[in-house]
Order: structure tokens, then C-alpha cells, then sequence
């Protein structure tokens, strides 16, 4: 089935031990469907400036992204700058100019209206609840968010987990979102905020999976090449979101296989820089890990 | 089959957010030995001071575990006081008294001599290597370690692990000894240093386990109830150990096994103060979160 994904598009400076990226291809939905595309067809809804190259919206008419919805605004495309930490746990934003991004109101074309799953990714919780308005019944809508959204627009991010299947942040996000230091506690506490499924991602340390009635621990793909994890988090909600749309039912094993195929495409995606190593991934290099996955984990 | 445990015998004082226990029994042998009981016949090698009460020395014996090679030595028992965070992810020691534990030279006794497997607990190298010396053929030895040592006895410790079949320790720990910031490759490099088997501890992130031609990884036990961490590397050796001491082979899908005990044994640990929680454990309670854990875990 088809998948809708609603956010940034960015041209990002990327700077990490292994090297410096300028102005490369970055934002959210970008990332989110390069991963979800080896998947599903996904719709994309994002903004950019008149500066964004024709051959840049090329690199997703070639990976069979529809990109109706990426809209262009006159000024600038979105720019980010970050560095990296040596051991790359950490980063520091040099410069963010949000440009275009910044009056981001995002319209769904009529065609995309049906889509049945939907991925918000992060946002202001308000512009969030409008592309929802602007969906027909969706079957699984998910959101991400952060620590801005959480201190600022705390009102409109609980509003939004009223509405949406499934919220996917950062294990200092359920921590921060909750008030709860023992992320088992803050996962079911967030459950209790109205979403049926929480996800959260611990970077390297793998991700928690909650329901009402079970948990799930996966770690994360043990890789040895880190060259820049610009994405990851991105990556892994299409690989996610992208398996579970091509699932006949949303069981729990379906749910469990999904965060499985979300762990080995953000795998894949930190060894480049920017998204050169996932936009070059095939379907059988997803499954072979998938599998090697499987292996390092069962007991 | 019978193992033994080398290691501290303490009186510890444990402030953490839940409360304040003090002079309650701790040390590593002693937490190892508590959880390897419900396993199999444990011999202890440790040293306490003429302080120690005989209702303590009964604690061993009441369990099961052999105390032949539990020294009294002229002085006091070795006694640690530490203050925990807010979030028990990280300790202060307040004070540290070695007194009889700082002159510690094992005496494995006679009838010990014979036993197959042996855990070595953090101790210095050259100590770890006199204890492996008075052992006739162990069949599986494994050690623990930390920063002080493989910062002051890098030399001692290099030669330990040329002896040794398993090294546990935790990331950090990994991380300053083979000099690689990523974890897969310092679990790589630690092999190249000699053991056979390395496995890395994270505390609530789980653990690795490091092999010639596998690696594994597993999540720790979703405890929502973590009063006091001290002892759950201990209490995990112990029920690594324990559970392989019973196994007929040392396979690795039995090293699996071993690695899923031992992360059930630390999560009891953890759930009360000092070793109250670990001491009235039953093997039923084990096994129990044994089968809830690879729920927990499989794809």
C-alpha cells in the first residue's frame, strides 16, 4: 500500500571525524524516502526554495518518490550545518537557515488524500494535526518529535498523540515528555498519552518497542563503519513504516519484524555521508541484513 | 558442574534515590555467588576481617555455597560506601576502606583445586593470575576487569588475557583497553588480544558477547523497578557462569542461553537493596523471566 511521508527537505553541511560533506542532499521526508521507497511507493509533501536544483528533485523521480507534493516557494531551501563529536554520540548545530521551511504549511495534493499510512515527521505538532485533517481515514498514521516541540508546544504535541496510531523520538524525549527517569516506565507512561504504539530509538544502543500488551527490545545493527549518522532516525521510521505498508495485518509479529527493517536501513544509510550509501541500497543488501539481524539477536 | 569465584567480600553503604542501606553485605564474590547458588555448587575464595559476623558468614552456608576458602585475616572487613545519580546511571564513591581485602592473596584450598570453571572478579591481573595458577585444569576461566587496572597494569593484564578464555567488562571499559571508539570493533580488537569470548556489559543498554565468528547482543531485562544497581555485573557473571556450569557443551547457542541467565539474575539483583532481592531468588523466578525475556527480544 502507499505511504505518505510530510517534512523537510534540506541541503545539509555535514561534519564528521571521517571527513566533511557540503550542501548534500538532507531533511527528513528526504531521508525517510529513500528508505521507505526500497519498500512501497511513497508520496512525498515537503517544501523547497527556487535554489533547489532540478537534478537534486530528479534524484526522487529516479528512485520512484512522487514528488507532486514538494512544493517550491520563492527564497531559499532549508540549510542545516552540524558537527559531529569524535566518537559521534553527540553533535553541535553550527548554522540553521529554516528559510522556506520555516512557513512550511503543507498541502496534500488530491491524489495523495487516500494514502492509507502516514508518516509525520518532525514538526511543529500543529502542522502535524493539519496534514492529518488533510488525509481521509488513514489506516496507521505515525509522528516523531523532539525536546523543542515537547518544552514549547506541549498542549499541541498531547492534541496530536490523541489523534495519531503511533509517536517514534529519542529515548531522552519519552524521558523528558513523561517526567519519568526509567524509560520502561516512561514508555508505558507515554501509551497512557493516547498512542497504541511507542518507539524509542536509543541510537546506537538499538530501540524499545511499547503496546498496551507487550514490549519489545531490538538492538541496534552492529556496524563498524560509522562515517555519518545525519538520517539514521529518519531512515529507520521509513524502513519501519515502509515494511509494515506492504504487511497484510498490523500483528505484533508484523510490528516486530518492522522495527527490524528499520534497524538494518539506518544501518545502512550512517555509512555514507548524507544519503549516498541508502540511496544506492538495493532491496536484497535490506534483506540480507535483516536476516543477519535476526541472527545476532535470537537467544 | 562446580565453579568457582574469587573476589571481595564487603560491607557496603548504598545511598540511592530509594533510600539509604548501610553496612549490608556486598562484594563481588558475594553477589556472584548468591546468583550462581540457584545454578549449581558454588566454592567461594575471599578474604573478611575479624569484624565479620558469624549470622554472615551463615548467609553463604544457608545458600549452599562452600566457604572453605573464606579467610579471616587479622584487621577489618574491606568496607565501600557509594552515593547514586538521580537516574542510577551513574555513582560516587564516598569511601573506600581495603583493610583486610588491600593485602588479598588468594589461597584456592585443596579440595577447590579441581574445579572446572572459575570466575575471577575484578582484582588485579597479577592476583587474577596467581588464583588460575592453584586451579589444576580449568575448563572455562573468565575474568572481570576495570579502568584502574588497565590503566596502571596494562602489562599484567595483557598476560591474564593470554590465560584467560572470557573477559567481561563494560564499554567504557572496552573502549580505554583496545583504544577503538566503536564497539563493535573494540569487541573485535579484545579478541585479538587473546580471550576467546568478550562480553561487553551496558547496564540498562543490554550486553554484547564477542566470539571468533559470531556476535550477539541482548537487551537488558524491562525492569521497571531498579531500587539499587550495585552487584548486577556481578549477579549477570554469576548467572552467566552458573547456567554454563550446567550446560553439556560450551556451544554457542549455550553461551546464548548463558548471557539471557545472566541478564535475568542482574535484573533481580537490582530490584532490592544490596543483596536482599538476589538472596531470596528462586530458579522458578529465574526461569521465568528467562522465557519472558526471549519474548522480549525475538524478531
Amino acid at each position: 500500500m502507499t505511504l505518505l511521508v510530510v517534512g523537510s527537505t534540506a541541503f545539509d553541511t555535514i561534519e564528521t571525524p571521517h571527513g566533511t560533506a557540503e550542501k548534500c542532499l538532507g531533511g527528513s521526508s528526504t531521508y525517510f524516502s529513500l528508505a521507505s521507497r526500497l519498500f512501497t511507493k511513497t508520496r512525498l509533501v515537503s517544501v523547497v526554495g527556487e535554489d533547489f536544483p532540478a537534478d537534486r528533485r530528479q534524484v526522487f523521480e529516479d528512485h520512484g518518490i512522487d514528488v507532486e507534493g514538494l512544493e517550491v516557494q520563492p527564497g531559499k531551501t532549508f540549510a542545516w550545518h552540524g558537527r559531529y563529536s569524535a566518537d559521534m554520540n553527540s553533535r553541535d548545530t553550527i548554522d540553521v537557515q529554516l528559510n522556506t521551511f520555516g512557513n512550511f504549511a503543507p498541502k496534500v495534493p488530491a491524489s495523495y488524500r487516500d494514502t492509507p499510512f502516514v508518516f509525520l515527521a518532525n514538526g511543529s505538532p500543529s502542522t502535524q494535526r493539519s496534514v492529518l485533517e488533510q488525509v481521509e481515514t488513514p489506516r496507521f498514521s505515525v509522528a516523531d518529535t523532539m525536546d523543542l516541540w515537547i518544552e514549547n508546544e506541549r498542549e499541541g504535541l498531547l492534541a496530536l498523540l490523541q489523534q495519531i496510531d503511533g509517536l517514534v523520538l529519542n529515548d531522552s524525549e519519552v524521558k523528558q515528555l513523561t517526567g519519568k527517569s526509567n524509560l520502561i516506565q516512561a514508555g508505558r507512561a507515554c501509551l497512557d498519552l493516547g498512542p497504541k504504539l511507542v518507539i524509542v530509538k536509543k541510537g546506537e544502543h538499538g530501540c524499545f518497542l511499547f503496546s498496551t500488551f507487550f514490549h519489545y527490545a531490538l538492538p541496534a545493527y552492529p556496524t563498524e563503519c560509522v562515517v555519518d549518522p545525519t538520517g539514521a532516525g529518519d531512515s529507520f521510521a521509513g524502513g519501519f513504516m515502509g515494511f509494515l505498508s506492504t504487511c497484510d495485518s498490523l500483528s505484533l509479529w508484523n510490528m516486530k519484524r518492522a522495527v527490524a527493517y528499520g534497524t538494518v536501513t539506518a544501518s545502512l544509510t550512517v555509512e555514507g555521508f548524507g544519503v549516498e550509501r541508502i540511496a544506492t541500497a538495493s532491496k536484497e543488501e535490506i534483506d540480507r541484513r535483516f536476516y543477519d539481524l535476526v541472527q545476532f539477536v535470537s537467544v
